[in-house]
């Protein structure tokens, strides 16, 4: 009796693998609620499989950009699993292969609705867990405990059905998200010898003939199976196909298939484990033989990845602070995810097989969000492991690209042209500018002056000639000009660092652009024609697409000049000028204003706007002002209103870890404002203790003394037992290990990195 | 001057390579109206290219079936040409790539009518010219003369446009042949650095996901160009690609593709190189380069090709049975075409890419019509370049196979399942037993088995286990009954020569399922229900879909016991009931039955069917009954009336060579009646003289000494020299080299290989 119960013991612990440190207070479920949407499904660290709950998949009867992940968390049903998914990401896709348990001997082959379900079920979030790698939930309609676990390539479903009920699971590939009519151009399922399923999708979505293809092996016989086609119109039937008049094909093609796979009664859990690809239906079967194991050894592999991977930051604070913090870690390591099956093979931006030598192609670039801090964290604490193969894989989606430029927002290998700028460019500089080894950095270079110089691409021709991109030309031109500017001035950075005088010198005189599309009359940025007027009628507030702005206003885009702060401010008026505007921004009265009408505007404080990514430096601005206890105001303003350990908790889209990589970097008390400068700003800690694991051994330990909610102002900060009068860190600093001390005091110190000495870079300061 | 003048005729001799022997007499035009399916273009031996012109593709206006090889004689107008054609299909699909010249300020992007042409052109017969391997005609419209030539795996086009007017090219990837609504499922084209133009297409046509790619260089630089999509409704229009607004773009995708590529004015022919592949853009990349030179050197290729290959038989003979004769052996040359990339890549059955080690891939496998005579003249004159591929193409497609069996009817490496039988099995069985080497022999009876024992195809299941094929379970019944029981009869006879006793004990019980079917009540094949009883109304000369019998009726599926005509006419009641049915069938009257519902039923003598394949032993079963002069007159009834050297010249669709390979071996003198006995059944010739080169070097003469229109019979034949009373000969006979001499007689020789003992092989004799 006695061995009896060790032995269940060591079932439930191994059943359920001790997480420790940062991993341990991760909770996958903030920002799967409001406007985050993330996904609380399984996943490992950079994994090519997201699997994951999809609680509705219907853009007809409601929108899309809610369930733009999948899961919303104020959902009561579940439609499936699905292997594919984007972490917060402001538009959609994926949602690839459906699977969903049925018990009992009628199998609904549709997913139904809410309130008439098909094989979709109802659900309660108390029978859910998330953990990094590892989701369950019990389905109330079927009465199957489902728990899903994900390694690199693979994902494993592991399903408990009720005792003397059939199992059978459903595998719907008519199912995906953002699936409007004819986005599923061809599909297959075929069942092979040894009870293989394997299958493809080709569908035209945000990607363009983006190809989907998976392999999946079953822990238990399969004893009866249909594959269906629902098309109701089929040009072609085919002739006289063998199995013709039964379900019990060996294969299917088709554009609205549904498979039934039938398993009797079983007396155990059903695992299922699914390999995917974007190279073939072999290459899919090959990644499913090289991540051997069971659901328990692939859910401890990678909960150990995990472990090590967000072991890297340690951090001590209160509960809701450090759960949130834990969080924003795990969403800022889930992409730029493998792409590349096992043995190197991809499909690339050119729709062709190539072989990553040396290297894992990874794919999912959201670069206009994640240039901005996500990379820079990646740049800061997975370098080796990384961020050499991050650029190895922007180099080679280049060279594959049908126009020769580095990739803008790509997923799955496959470019969408999504957002703006060249903001590959940054990444690259910023990591070689920070000694990240393992790429080519002359061919970097040229990849990067080529992006920069292909005129067919968001008025670039016009740009290089008249140096601003001209509104009746190209739509939001402003955003452009200003982007394109910031991004040269990175390329004029690592040319002059690599010695190429010339390449410097053209991009160092381009960086100046962002001045042609100021106008120092209203005070803000805006478009200008061709002729070199100003666009009117000019609303400093509004948000159109099509506008002279992306995705924000006048109020947002004005500040955008990372490299050259301090020089927009001159031409603001002067730093006080510049700090009045500041406050007159965070501090603007909205109620007469409607953005109903606009998404990815969430998170407002005035004309603030948290929730997408053109805000993300400016409370920062201050200290480039001189005043860098209004950006401790405003960092504490920010945190306090827009995070929380929640579901809804974040107050915008994740954006493939940027929104997390913004309190990653703040928590710690410093964040990017300008990658390319190796500089970090000072903001403020909002973590008691922390310690940087970095890859060179070296340990980076910052502490917080006296912090609380009134003791909001950096009193005083050391480094490494020093004062540190500056409002910045460097890289090299923070990698060399050591101490930062910050002494927070309730009263603002103001006369701590004021000098404009202590200040952070400017080009022009 | 004089230097001049000889340079010129040495130009114009290099324009018009000299053609000898058999490739001079081909008329590529025969077959080209009428029903005979075949496409005037150029194609190489087995080439993998079938570059012509198409008249029309449009099958909303008309139907689909009259414009199966694109081209037909009765048109005067031109679309294009494309890249791909099947010659005399009786279903279609294909017609890839279209390509038309334009020339002027006005580039027409839709093709219209022959009443409103857009870019299509009007034509005469008179400007047009085709020889193996090059067709030309001048396009009245853009007055472009159009030169046309193919490699292997390149097509060249050759535009001379008329002076002082700019040249252009249309590119339209919408068009197809079968081309119903949905067909094209996806498609993409992009202009690479270096102005070559790639792209590729998917199709769900007779091939379910078919995907074709393409590359195009040019000989004129490109001054111009636009990629356009003329889809109406865009579900995913993309965000902000490069050159949107433009039509200048590098690459587009879409469902509805046309290119317009500007040339300018031009003083010399533009020629336009072309190569295809099943694999990707790289592969077709590859295949241009693989194939080097220009149009003429290109030609000059082929023709040469051309002269080896159909120099294999010489033939002597008046100008139009030469030139029919001439052209059946060309026709008998096209397919199984090449099908894998110069580098040995290639798409297989299951879509995936694989790679053909030591062969050449090849596809386009018309079985149930080419296993009778087709695929018996390759391994006669083909057996070494040819057939061991074939046999290794099949296994390999076997293998690849989701189902796991032998091709059925597959082209560009998919299976369409059009048609019945597994008539791999003969084709396999027949070459091995004749002695072709160059495949694993044991493999490839394991893959033969495999086919006739799987039970999901075709009644499988049931006829394994009723002994035939019941109707009331699987359309069609009769019929795959007696061609299920001779494939299986000739895996016996394969089993037997390679010891496997078993094997052959199960399969020579097999083959006499045909017995199964015959119901001598009624003197004819019909098709039994699962409880025994005979499925009623029976009506012999009734022809529908999903009736009893495929593609024919009663009277011509009651010949088909290849391997015991002689057991089936016992059943029928003895040699002289058979005969008098014979001939009943021959001088049927027909005057009161309407066929015109039926597809495929064409070249009627009676109820005899010429135009369609389960006829095409029957005018030799006289001989089985020991009336060889019966099969003589009815040879001549049926050359008279069924081929002509003029457009309009074949009864009924070639079906890739079948009906070619009938005339080729009638005019010879013998037929292949039951491959798999290696024995060909003597008829008459239809040439004076002919010279068979072997392979092996020996060579085989026929003469046909006193032949007329009045000297019909054989009044005796002399094998090297000695009389042959027997009324057929044997392989070996003919490889041995030798000479085979026919006496022709105004009276019949009724004593002629009459005895029991000199009638051609039967099971049950």
């Amino acid at each position: 009796m006695l061995r009896e119960m060790i032995l269940a013991l060591l079932v439930l612990a191994a059943a359920t693998p001790a997480q420790s440190g940062t991993a341990a207070d991760v909770d996958p479920f903030i920002g799967t609620g409001g406007e985050g949407h993330t996904f609380p499904g399984a996943v490992a660290p950079f994994g090519m499989v997201q699997l994951s709950p999809d609680t509705d998949t219907r853009c007809v009867l409601r929108d899309c950009y809610s369930h733009a992940a999948g899961y919303r968390h104020e959902d009561r049903t579940i439609e499936g699993f699905s292997h594919t998914h984007f972490s917060g990401a402001g538009h959609s896709d994926l949602g690839d292969l459906l699977i969903m348990p049925v018990a009992g001997d009628e199998v609904p082959l549709n997913p139904g609705t809410p309130d008439k379900p098909g094989y979709r079920s109802a659900f309660r979030h108390a029978t859910e867990q998330a953990r990094p790698g590892y989701y369950a939930v019990t389905l109330d309609g079927p009465g199957v405990r489902a728990e899903l676990t994900a390694g690199t390539r693979v994902g494993v479903h592991r399903y408990a059905f009720p005792a003397g009920k059939a199992a059978h699971l459903v595998v719907d590939l008519r199912s995906s998200l953002y699936n409007y009519p004819g986005k599923i151009l061809w599909s297959g399922l075929r069942l092979r010898p040894g009870g293989i399923l394997t299958g493809f999708r080709e569908t035209r979505g945000w990607a363009p003939g983006r190809k989907f293809y998976f392999a999946m092996r079953f822990s238990a016989p399969l004893v009866g199976h249909a594959l269906l086609n629902r098309e109701g119109e089929v040009p072609y039937k085919g002739f006289q196909a063998p199995g013709r008049g039964s379900d019990a094909v060996a294969q299917l093609l088709g554009r609205a298939l549904v498979a039934r796979l039938d398993f009797g009664r079983i007396d155990r859990p059903l695992e299922v484990k699914v390999a995917i690809s974007g190279v073939d239906e072999e290459g899919a079967i090959a990644n499913l033989a090289s991540e051997p194991g069971d659901f328990g050894a692939i859910r401890q592999r990678t909960g150990e990845a995990w472990d090590k991977a967000l072991g890297a930051v340690e951090i001590e604070a209160a509960l809701p602070m450090r759960r949130m913090v834990a969080t924003a870690l795990y969403h800022s390591l889930l992409a730029p995810s493998v792409w590349s099956d096992s043995d190197g093979r991809y499909r690339g931006p050119d729709d062709q097989v190539h072989h990553a030598d040396g290297f894992t192609f990874r794919s999912t670039f959201s670069l206009w969000d994640t240039f901005r801090a996500q990379h820079p964290l990646l740049t800061l604490i997975q370098p080796e492991a990384v961020n050499a193969e991050i650029v190895r894989s922007l180099l080679a989606s280049r060279a594959e690209s049908p126009d020769g430029i580095l990739p803008v927002w790509q997923f799955h290998g496959r470019e969408t042209w999504t957002m703006i700028g060249y903001h590959a460019v940054p990444v690259i500089a910023d990591a070689y500018l920070k000694g990240i080894k393992g790429f080519d950095a002359d061919a970097a270079l040229d990849a990067m002056i080529a992006s920069a110089s292909y005129a067919p691409y968001g008025g670039l021709g016009d740009y290089m000639r008249l140096g601003y991109v001209p509104i009746d030309r190209e739509p939001e031109a402003a955003s452009k000009t200003v982007e394109y500017a910031y991004d040269d001035w990175t390329i004029a950075r690592m040319a002059s660092a690599l010695g190429r005088r010339d390449v410097a010198a053209t991009f160092a005189k381009r960086a100046g652009n962002w001045r042609n599309s100021f106008d120092a009359g209203t005070g803000f940025l805006r478009a200008r024609k061709v002729d070199g007027s100003w666009r009117t009628p000019f609303d400093p507030t509004a948000i159109n697409y099509g506008s002279d702005y992306t995705e924000g206003n006048a109020w947002q885009y004005s500040w955008f000049v990372p490299h050259d702060q301090a020089g927009l401010f001159r031409i603001m008026g002067g730093d006080a000028a510049a700090v009045a505007k500041l406050d007159r921004m965070f501090d603007y009265d909205n109620s007469k204003i409607d953005y109903s009408h606009a998404e990815d505007i969430a998170g407002l404080i005035g004309q603030y706007i948290h929730g997408n990514e053109p805000s993300h430096h400016v409370a920062y601005l201050y200290s480039y002002a001189g005043q860098p206890w209004r950006t401790q105001e405003r960092l504490k303003q920010i945190v306090d209103s827009q995070y929380k350990a929640v579901p809804d908790g974040l107050s915008g889209n994740d954006d493939l870890g940027q929104m997390s990589a913004w309190l990653s970097f703040t928590a710690l008390g410093f964040y990017p404002v300008a990658p390319g400068t190796n500089e970090y700003v000072i903001g403020r800690p909002f973590v008691n203790r922390a310690a940087l694991n970095l890859p060179n051994g070296k340990r980076f330990i910052i502490t917080a003394s006296g912090m609380s909610d009134t003791n909001r102002y950096v009193g005083s900060v050391r480094l490494n037992g020093q004062p540190l009068t500056r409002g910045y860190i460097r890289h090299k600093e923070i990698m060399a290990g050591g101490t930062l001390e910050f002494r927070m005091t309730a009263q603002p110190n103001r006369t701590w990195a004021t000098a404009e000495r202590d200040r952070p870079f400017s080009e022009t300061r």
